[in-house]
């Protein structure tokens, strides 16, 4: 691999973090247990069983379900490695021989074909997600033998993936109609150092959008498959999604165009995202700089024209997908949980290539905005599509017949050492500032880092680097987007920060040196580009990397009566007893008077008065954990 | 009949008015001739012809097609009562002929049950609309003996009145699915003088609501009619609107609970004003005081939390009904044409037994705006449900199958005369401000009536009594609800006016006098109440009783990113050449800068700055007549 950063591995990182703790203990005791049980609920591991035992039909869920163990185990095997825990050990080694023992003698392993029609391998590419499965396995396959060093269900990713790579580029000329499989074979390729994979990983970045074959599986589907599309219900589903006006439209699935002609970011939210963060370690490990510019526009689409507040993207609800510029409903966001996990993904990799700030930035919003909202605060409900506003008939579900998002949580939150530092050839960048102690090696040096902090509810920062012995190297500080003014000293001595930057670069002789950094959390009132009609008059509240939002159970008007003007003044109050502790905005707004309006419908606008109303917001993530009610991101601006 | 003031006759006024009679023009010329064309083209007259020659089956349209044809010929005999038109008159009875020859021998006729299911009568009173059908016969014949004296289509009108008699109340204990026959049946009873047409109106209004008759329709259908709903095509189109929560539901026809339960206006909004008109008709025949209050409590609901600023009902798409209170949405508001009509209907009768102006108000709103809106200027093309907001994918059409709207507005457009004047025993009420001639009889005393009025666009009012002997009478002229200053003159001499009491009252001896009033027009900038969610911080310009809209055309930005502060001064410019003659708004608005966005998609709102911009709003009734394009009523208020 020749990405110019590498994250640290999650053995040399410990988080010990007032925020991110208690989250990441939810994970593991209660989400991580909980989708154990689903797996078995849900028949998931069943359909393992019974597929190493010959029998047939009757395969249990979603025709891509076997993702949902993959998921588990790459989950658990983060908090492996970070931890002992033989029970979880156990558990995990048992759902790998179940997963083992399915697998076929030529290594292809997919239990609803296996079950349902073990003939049909491979004929329907668009729908059946075989590839999708087979890199969530890669993936689970990595982790787990990164964790552990055990080696079986890594054999059981190999043999699959040499069979793929058999098969594709030479019998089928084909990509996968979900993408995922090119992230993995990319991890694939680090951690066996075998080439092929990668160039299979190429071979399905660079093909789609060529191949015919999506268009041929939708025309002689009953010739390849040998059944009716228009009669089986898996086929049809999901079928109308690629078309467009009756014909064949490859956005959904990023097919319309080869990556290098797509101007814009379409399609599928979750499959667009893999998707570049495949490509973009494709043009990593290529040095194809221009592939990576290229895929920088579509980034800067996604994120200049297309996006929540919140970090969330995909915002139309049929399909999925990427709407047109500046289509940003509120009440109707879909916003999936994956598809803003899948862009961390694909942000993390253009950072690691980059250095550019505006990445980790991006992160940063969705971490604490648009991924962690996913889950509630006791780890068992979760949110697939997320709104930023409702009248109340909208909740968090515990568990979902398309079950992606609560394990991709999951895993994130069970990785998240992975996206708090990078080491380059010159130092140290620290871009997310979680607490915790990190123990990379720079250059020669093993160094411990210290990180103290109490983000994201205040802005100060603490980092004690302890080299093994005094060493020249550069640690770097990102100045986060959101901070309006930044002072960073080193044992006391103030450095010079620009804030338009992105990262503070500090050169020294490390030591056993103390930088104290404070990022100032100003209340900032937000407003959308006049072309996001959704958004037009209204305002945002945001302190820090949080999103807030007003939620009915903590004001006393309908949440649409409430205006803010530019300079009303919000105290910031930290609320121990709310929320498992959060910082509130309790401010000034304007609610208009009910005076004179008895029997009347319309008035003379002069004949109405406002009043001054106090309002009380939550952050965004930590709504909805004190039953229904309605909410609101964008409120009217005065 | 015991109203308490009488409307006058078409033939005893002469409309001739800058705005209305080229309105009444296009309606005569343009838009009957067409609709007579539709019932050819459509075969709706051809059902006649086919149901008198005993053919079966293949019924063209609608199951209550028939009553296509009986507007057309109550419109038809509305322009027969204000003018010789002998070719219009041969091609009416060359039509009553054909209907009069589809009349079975016991009075019943109904070309849909003739051909389709002919031993099926009176089986599917929910749906099958026979009772509605019967009334726009009635409603159809009553006009037309009333313009030409002839008694061929009154004798069928009376035939079926009297087999429908004969049936309910005695077989069949039921009401009709869609009101209509009540105020048909009490026009009948007042034009022929017989009590039991009154009765048997008085049956229908006041057994909804009492009878199991539709309940034993949902749950025997089968074992009634022979047939199976959830087979028949016409049984299931409709027939979910009647549940809620899969139980049988019966406000959509008003039938949940007798009418004096009542307590708000529920339901389909064109059967709830027919209906109510209906029960205001027998309220005042029956001197039913406290039926008549319980009526204006159901008035006030409609009136004060469910209707649009342009006096359309019904904003619910789904059931095409009255939704909840203040939920008034604007792109997607139903707000039928014949729903404003319909209400015309209801308020004419309780102001002609109450005497209040707010009833006259109203009408003069929806005249202008709710109904108006629904024909466009060439008159050839409709609007059934009316948004009053639009991105530009709604347009008139040139008709539809369920075509109960375009001849809505032709039969109240051909018959605007009756809305204009009443005459009660003190004297004479002027309710609308049209031009014209008014002959009416005031006591004893022939009176020669003439206003003289640029309205809408001016608020001059000049009207001449022209007494055949002086006598001492009341002119009462309504003060209406837009005008915020009013002066009245009688020969020069003022007159005191109380604009909140509703109408002028001036008693004199009258001879050769003129009155001369003027009603200030200026532009108001109005907002809804704060309840209602989707005009909250917005506001609707109107000046005199037209509603103003922008439309893209005449405006350079986005319409929705404009915003009128309270202050905001407007010019009223007559455009002669716009639209057959307008009176525009043009004013000063803001809307943002586009300045610095290069880039962002959100950023905090004191860096933006708003421009003035202008704007130009035309009246409401006058959009999409340049083809296509968006529009909207409520603009973001400052």
């Amino acid at each position: 691999m020749s990405l110019q950063r590498q994250p640290l591995s999650i053995d040399s990182v410990t988080i010990e973090d007032g925020f991110w703790q208690r989250r990441r203990e939810v994970n593991r005791e209660q989400t991580i247990e909980y989708q154990y049980q689903q797996l078995e609920a849900a028949g998931t591991l069943d359909n393992f069983r019974r597929a190493s035992a010959g029998e047939e039909g009757d395969h249990n869920g979603m025709w891509f379900q076997d993702s949902d163990a993959y998921k588990w185990i790459e989950a658990a095997s983060y908090v492996l490695a970070d931890r002992d825990d033989p029970e979880l050990e156990e558990r995990v080694d048992e759902a790998i021989e179940l997963i083992a023992a399915a697998q076929e003698d030529d290594g292809y392993l997919n239990t609803y074909f296996a079950l349902e029609e073990p003939e049909k391998r491979w004929t329907n590419l668009n729908m059946l997600h075989e590839l999708y499965c087979a890199g969530h396995l890669i993936e689970g396959a990595v982790a787990h033998y990164r964790a552990t060093g055990k080696e079986t269900l890594l054999q059981v990713a190999i043999d699959f993936a040499d069979h793929i790579d058999e098969i594709f580029g030479e019998e089928i000329d084909g990509v996968p109609g979900h993408q995922e499989i090119e992230l993995a074979l990319m991890k694939l390729a680090e951690v066996t150092d075998e080439d092929r994979y990668r160039d299979l990983a190429q071979y399905f970045v660079d093909r789609r959008g060529h191949t015919d074959r999506f268009v041929e599986e939708f025309e002689n589907i009953e010739e390849i498959a040998g059944y009716d599309p228009d009669e089986d219900g898996i086929a049809t589903d999901a079928r109308d999604v690629f078309f467009e006006d009756g014909e064949y439209d490859g956005q959904y699935a990023q097919a319309h165009a080869p990556l290098r002609d797509q101007e814009t970011i379409e399609g599928h939210a979750v499959r667009a995202v893999y998707y570049y963060a495949g490509a973009t370690d494709v043009a990593a490990a290529t040095g194809d700089d221009e592939l990576l510019d290229h895929l920088d526009r579509l980034w800067q689409n996604m994120t200049q024209k297309r996006m929540y507040v919140t970090g969330g993207i995909g915002s139309q609800h049929f399909g999925e997908r990427f709407s047109e510029d500046y289509d940003l409903p509120n009440d109707t966001s879909y916003a999936e949980t994956c598809a803003a996990i899948g862009s961390i993904f694909w942000s993390q990799r253009m950072f690691e290539e980059t250095g550019e700030a505006k990445y980790i930035d991006l992160i940063e919003r969705q971490l604490y905005n648009a991924m962690l909202v996913g889950v509630s605060l006791d780890g068992q409900q979760f949110f697939y599509d997320n709104v930023l506003e409702t009248d109340g008939n909208k909740s968090r579900e515990g568990w979902f017949e398309c079950a992606c998002c609560p394990p991709n949580v999951a895993r994130l939150l069970a990785s998240l050492e992975r996206y708090l530092y990078t080491v380059d050839e010159d130092g140290l960048s620290i871009n997310q500032y979680v607490g915790g102690t990190a123990t990379p090696t720079i250059g020669e040096t093993d160094v411990t880092v210290t990180q103290t902090t109490e983000m994201p509810w205040e802005g100060t920062v603490e980092v004690d680097v302890d080299a093994a012995e005094p060493s020249p190297f550069a640690v770097r500080l990102r100045v986060p987007e959101w901070c309006t003014d930044a002072t960073v000293e080193v044992n006391g001595e103030p450095i010079d920060v620009d804030a338009d930057a992105g990262y503070v670069t500090i050169e020294r002789k490390w030591d056993n040196d103390r930088i104290t950094a404070e990022f100032e959390q100003s209340v900032e009132v937000l407003e959308a580009h006049p072309a996001v009609e959704d958004d037009f008059g209204r305002v945002a509240l945001q302190r820090g990397p949080l999103v807030y939002c007003l939620e009915e159970i903590d004001n006393d008007r309908p949440l649409y009566q409430y205006t803010v003007a530019p300079d009303d003044a919000f105290d910031a109050t930290l609320r121990e007893d709310l929320l498992e502790g959060v910082v509130t905005l309790e401010g000034e707004a304007t609610a208009p008077s009910m005076d004179g309006w008895d029997g009347k419908l319309y008035r003379p606008t002069a004949e109405t008065d406002d009043e001054p109303v106090t309002i009380s917001a939550v952050p965004y993530y930590a709504w909805n954990n004190r039953g229904p009610g309605a909410m609101r991101v964008w409120l009217n601006g005065a």
